[in-house]
């Protein structure tokens, strides 16, 4: 079954705001197996949405709508949709008592009033965050458009409650989704491991990158979610296989989720010591709800001082060495792990820029370290050719040290110059 | 000058990922004044994306695609874009020499090199965070057809870097743009304030609402760059009258670099305590590049433990009010201050939920403190009617601390009870 969205607002045009409606309807079409052909965004405007309607008509069966039912001016869906549906606007009597609930015993205003007005023989989906009810319209063909409020604090209750369910009915399949996320390959190198299994229409493998992580989504479609799983698993093993332990999990949200889920399992603890990271990898972790079991102590040492006060580093070593080298990264890592009594410690010292780097220490060189028992592994990153900026140098250096903690928890080498010699 | 943007990408029909990228290329087309018609997202899917292409070629001057660069065989957008320009696809020199510096001496694959073959004629941007250039294409009829690649952290640089400066040439007015940014009022109260100030043609004052803050973007449109941004500052001024002291800067990143340059300016430093907000307060901090002159330590001190060996928070004290409690964020703001001999302490400590909440200590509940000198300043945010998440609750908790030390260091009153009395 094909389907459309045409997202409204002259917002969205205006880059004010994120079309997250688009994603969110997107997300429910794809797990209900309808093949969403494109998203549609236009401004308030009837002749650029009238157009844009006429061309779905041509190519959908279901169209749906986000945005422009609210009661002002600029509020023209409804009325559009009506026009090109040749539904005309007619009271609905469950909309009218619901919009009266609503406003009590203030008065309610003609603009107001017309969102109880649906197009003809229309489903109303009732509005559990506000004024402006949706609706499912019929079109003579068997062809339906659906109408839902833009606000996504009301479009997601009426997507989950009403227009899930209504589409359920009609669906002729169902879609199953895995993704396996990696770190440690680059999206040409992996495309080239996987490359005779993209080309099946069903399943389908594709890869992507995204935050210096590469991606593998696997999907299929069929007639049960048991059916398709049966269809997509075999290719996700497979997936897995040519990739090898760069694979860190399928259908996680990342790497941080993935360690303090270990974390938790093996009764273990973590502590942090961040110099150029400031904070992101203590952020990334307690981003994990319940990360509190596993992580106790996360300890941003800026300046040098911090560094000798909180984690012991020798005055001599810093000044010797500098900030920014091996064996502080070490010390820092075994540091936080002795001093806060964690199972495993992590460090992480080196030059965000995008000021401060050295012929010697440039921009982009980054230190980590892993501590746990007696041992101690270090990664080395350096920019190749090209230092890609403070905020990039950061995420890179705190998935690093997660990916290198991930490894071990999951009895993998962790490896002593991972990036001199895989990149 | 009429604007398209066409998206390209599967993910984006699944629900995978957000269009984040059509957001940003649509703000700056808007800041050169130029008109978004709409924004058509398209999956790895030729056949379509070329009608789209056709259709746009058919009402835009330029359009912009985002997405599909990649070496993958899924990203076909160069190709489907040489196809319906005829402008087939030739070796570019400097994109193959970039090319070549970025891998170095590892080995380029086919599907790799195909990355430096742009549609003949192109003018080429180069891409500052990974292999795939964009470029411009041109058109018989004047027209452009611009392709940007999909990753964000690829297309932000060079939208800024490249395709600002290659559009403003054509471009046939010249935007002032001004966001004055505000933090501690609604969006609602900020419109009502400033109601007919956005009822203008030229200069424009729109009000929107980000993550916990609101801004008003005031944009004025004239032949030359002065005149624009004199038709627009007496709007800029009126507004941060109406608006007040909430408003902490104008076309500044955040609240963030507001307090940084501040605390360099003044030669003052700072100190962080961080509960609830797991090390985002710091991370917030040291985005700004030049913090480490200002910021020397903050601490995680997410286990209570901690919150006593590091800060000094008196075991008896946790016992008797709890970690969230008014009692124990003071207890760190000033503990952080002393210990590590900073002019200004922050403490945060609340419930980020999901889990965790009780009736007297809802999900969403949390103090954050400000110490300097003999005083402490103290703000308790309590989430009205619904809590919104662990994100949100970070979010806005970090932000009240940055705000409070924005406002002392503004000479502004602190205020004892924010939340409960402001919002």
């Amino acid at each position: 079954m094909r389907a459309e969205i045409i997202s409204v607002g002259t917002e969205l045009l205006l880059g004010h705001t994120i079309n997250t409606d688009a994603t969110h309807v997107a997300r429910a079409l794809s797990s209900l197996g309808m093949d969403l052909l494109q998203v549609h965004t236009v401004g308030d405007n009837g002749g650029r949405l009238e157009s844009a309607l006429r061309e779905a008509l041509g190519r959908a069966q279901i169209i749906i709508t986000t945005g422009g039912l609210g009661p002002t001016d600029d509020d023209m869906t409804k009325e559009t949709v009506a026009r090109v549906t040749e539904c005309p606007l007619e009271e609905d009597a469950d909309s009218l008592r619901r919009l009266r609930e609503y406003f009590g015993e203030r008065p309610i205003s003609a603009n107001q009033l017309k969102q109880a007005c649906l197009p003809r023989g229309s489903v109303a989906f009732p509005n559990d965050a506000g004024t402006a009810p949706g609706c499912a319209v019929p079109v003579g063909t068997g062809q339906w458009v659906i109408l839902l409020p833009g606000p996504p604090s009301e479009l997601l209750p009426m997507l989950e409650n009403s227009v899930m369910p209504f589409l359920q009915k009609m669906a002729d399949s169902v879609i199953a989704s895995f993704m396996v996320r990696t770190f440690g390959i680059g999206e040409g190198a992996a495309a080239l491991r996987i490359a005779d299994l993209t080309e099946g229409g069903n399943p389908t493998a594709a890869p992507y990158a995204s935050d210096a992580e590469m991606f593998v989504r696997v999907t299929a479609k069929a007639q049960s979610a048991a059916a398709a799983e049966a269809l997509a698993m075999p290719v996700v093993d497979e997936v897995r296989a040519r990739l090898g332990d760069v694979v860190y999990g399928i259908n996680v949200t990342g790497l941080e989720a993935v360690v303090v889920d270990k974390l938790r399992e093996s009764g273990q603890s973590l502590a942090t010591a961040e110099s150029c990271t400031g904070g992101l990898l203590a952020k990334r972790i307690t981003d994990q709800p319940g990360s509190s079991e596993v992580f106790g102590y996360g300890l941003i040492t800026y300046a040098n001082e911090a560094k000798t006060k909180l984690l012991g580093v020798p005055e001599e070593m810093l000044a010797q060495h500098g900030a920014v080298s091996p064996e502080v990264a070490r010390c820092m890592a075994v540091g936080v792990r002795e001093r806060y009594e964690a199972d495993y410690g992590l460090g992480i010292t080196g030059v965000a820029g995008p000021g401060g780097g050295t012929e010697s220490k440039p921009v982009g060189l980054v230190y980590v370290a892993l501590s746990y028992g007696q041992d101690v592994w270090l990664r080395e990153l350096r920019p190749q050719g090209r230092y890609l900026g403070r905020e990039w140098t950061r995420r890179l250096a705190s998935s690093h040290a997660l990916d290198m903690l991930r490894r071990h928890l999951a009895g993998l080498p962790v490896e002593a110059q991972w990036a001199v010699e895989a990149r």
